[in-house]
């Protein structure tokens, strides 16, 4: 398996899968999607290039921290407020959300100077910022994209002191909601005119209120360990799903004047992708990639999290699979020993094969939504390339 | 001691402050503070109805979150989490910040409609009720307003569940940005026009950063015990004085188009008045009110908070006093015996009435600074009731 389409044999039966299910079109592609292919191919001459893209949003963020960091410096704040929010931000990511909103953006017809844009796909990757740092004071990770987590990080500058990890929870905390409070400073300083600068307010506020919801729901969800695959679903859709393709999408949209239809359009294209995002990113966490760059690792596993994964092998373990998972998933102990019995049963009872269907039955859907999506084809083409990296195998 | 400009004995020697000291107005007002004086005696058969502004905001907020809790009701969101905000509002609270936020609408002269200018005002409690909760969870504080604080309050519905105390913290975590996000959105819905809803921006996203730095210079300050008066007001300056005053009220003069000079003004009038709401917080945190209605606590001594009062202390403090200090504040399991021995230190040294000083200097400082400003009389006279309410002795 190394691609995000990779065919599973076996039927899709007993999983519940809300998301309508499309036929196959690489296999059987309709009427529209040969027509935007072919449109594509003639046009694509001057394709987005996502490259550059990424780059004028990075410079966007670091140019605006660094006035932060100016003026902490100036009023005499600890500097290393900032320095943490910088570090985090250089530290990785695949920019998958600014990319969207600024495709998004050519989407709705931007075709004026992008700069309007810029700040709000920029606010993405600082609301990300936020997302992540407090989703690891709360399930108290240790790691984050190979480095200590921030309020672990944070702590360690207190070692010694009685309340070293408290100090260190409580700053990051604060880091966490400074990195919000820039995020929306970001979306105010964009130059748009009131009536799209309300339909990106409306995006946005709606985007966060989800998040934490899916939050809430995540932390509820811990150490339930059943075959919920509908429950699972939707800790996913409020998440991860609606705030990393479907509203970073509309946010471009909002911002270049986009019509309802073309936010309709981020809402069928955006589900399932995101769904499929998570999906993978689930597959990840547990088993790694095929090519090595993602190590199988052990933290939805220690921390009992409700994924469709589990609950897919609870569905279709036996007695014994199902004492054994309910032993083993949840200890914040859990060895590599334990992990791999964990795993072994996720390949026996189905679950990683199913988890695998249903990315593909995602990833379809979204394509063929895409193809009978009336869009400028740069965006087309641009939105099927950001479908691979969505669900593709690195992390 | 019952008023906030009650006159205390002995001179202010050795207190480093920072801002310049007025002549005392009361006794010998300067020519502006007699005109002023008359005029309002004159014109305020119609003074701002500051009750009927406070029903006005809570009853924003409650359509507001009533709407939220409809919402999260519709999208099968636990219910607990709008509720938690909602108990929380209705829990207390002297709304302080939104009355502020209308008077300085009306000081910027805005005497239209108030409608623009209550989602702005009415945000300020959704600020104040994020900041409390994530403070809470800070420095797992047990009570607020007698009641248990949110995060507590939370764990306690996972009472017998091994992670119950992170659990807590987490959905408190979660609630408190549900909060921040949704006073952005009651700032977003406000109407406005351009020039004014950047400029309400401006102020808004300002405070919210200056609270966060002064949160986490709080922070940094616990249990460092020392004699250091300009630290301690560094604190509260960022931390409460610009979130309590200057902000709100500039907030207003924002949403009602006031210009630099107003602006101004809401910083000469609100640094001095927001430094005395904070002394006079510490003073009731620590000694109660003479009424009763504010009873002695224990929580800035346990938790060693960087205090002006406890600098003071430090700073008049003999050689065997100070051991003492050390010894106990600090003390996350002080008893009554020792918070009793603590504060016959703090009047020993004068750092009771030391902080009443303070007080007083900063409350005749910014009654100065009012009489010499050119605002309408509704908004003076206004002020002049809130500056009391700020700086009275009770909670």
């Amino acid at each position: 398996m190394c691609g995000p389409y990779q065919p599973v044999a076996g039927p899709d039966a007993g999983v519940h899968d809300p998301v309508p299910r499309a036929a196959d079109t690489r296999r059987a592609p309709g009427p529209h999607w040969k027509v935007t292919a072919m449109t594509a191919l003639v046009h694509t001459a001057e394709p987005i290039d996502l490259t550059v893209v990424r780059d004028q949003v990075e410079q966007v963020v670091e140019e605006f921290l660094a006035a932060k960091a100016a003026a902490a410096s100036g009023a005499g704040h600890p500097p290393e407020v900032v320095r943490i929010l910088r570090d985090f931000l250089a530290s990785g990511g695949k920019r998958l959300r600014p990319l969207l909103c600024v495709v998004g953006w050519h989407a709705a017809g931007g075709d004026e100077d992008p700069a309007a844009v810029l700040p709000v796909a920029a606010s993405l990757e600082l609301y990300q910022t936020f997302v992540l740092i407090h989703d690891d004071i709360i399930d108290d990770s240790a790691l984050r994209r190979g480095r200590p987590a921030v309020h672990r990080a944070l702590a360690a500058r207190h070692v010694g002191h009685d309340s070293a990890a408290r100090l260190g929870a409580g700053e990051a905390l604060l880091a966490g909601n400074l990195a919000l409070i820039w995020c929306q400073e970001l979306l105010h300083t964009a130059e748009l005119d009131t009536p799209r600068r309300a339909a990106v307010h409306r995006v946005n506020d709606t985007m966060l209120a989800e998040v934490m919801f899916g939050q809430y729901r995540d932390l509820l969800g811990t150490e339930r360990l059943d075959d919920d695959i509908e429950a699972a679903l939707g800790i996913i859709r409020y998440k991860t799903a609606a705030g990393t393709i479907q509203r970073p999408l509309q946010l471009g949209v909002a911002a270049g004047g986009g019509d309802e239809e073309t936010h309709r359009f981020c809402t069928e294209f955006g589900v399932p992708l995101g769904e499929a995002f998570q999906l993978r990113d689930d597959l990840l966490d547990v088993f790694g990639s095929p090519d090595g760059r993602s190590a199988p690792g052990l933290n939805d596993l220690r921390e009992g999290k409700h994924t469709v994964l589990l609950a897919l092998a609870m569905a279709g373990a036996g007695p014994g699979q199902r004492v054994r998972l309910r032993s083993l998933v949840g200890r914040a102990r859990l060895d590599e020993t334990g992990a791999a019995e964990i795993r072994a049963i996720l390949e026996a009872t189905g679950a990683r094969d199913g988890v695998e269907r249903m990315i593909s039955a995602r990833y379809d859907r979204c394509l063929e939504v895409l193809a009978g999506a009336a869009l400028p084809e740069r965006a087309t083409e641009a939105l099927r390339r950001l479908a691979v990296t969505a669900t593709q195998y690195t992390a």
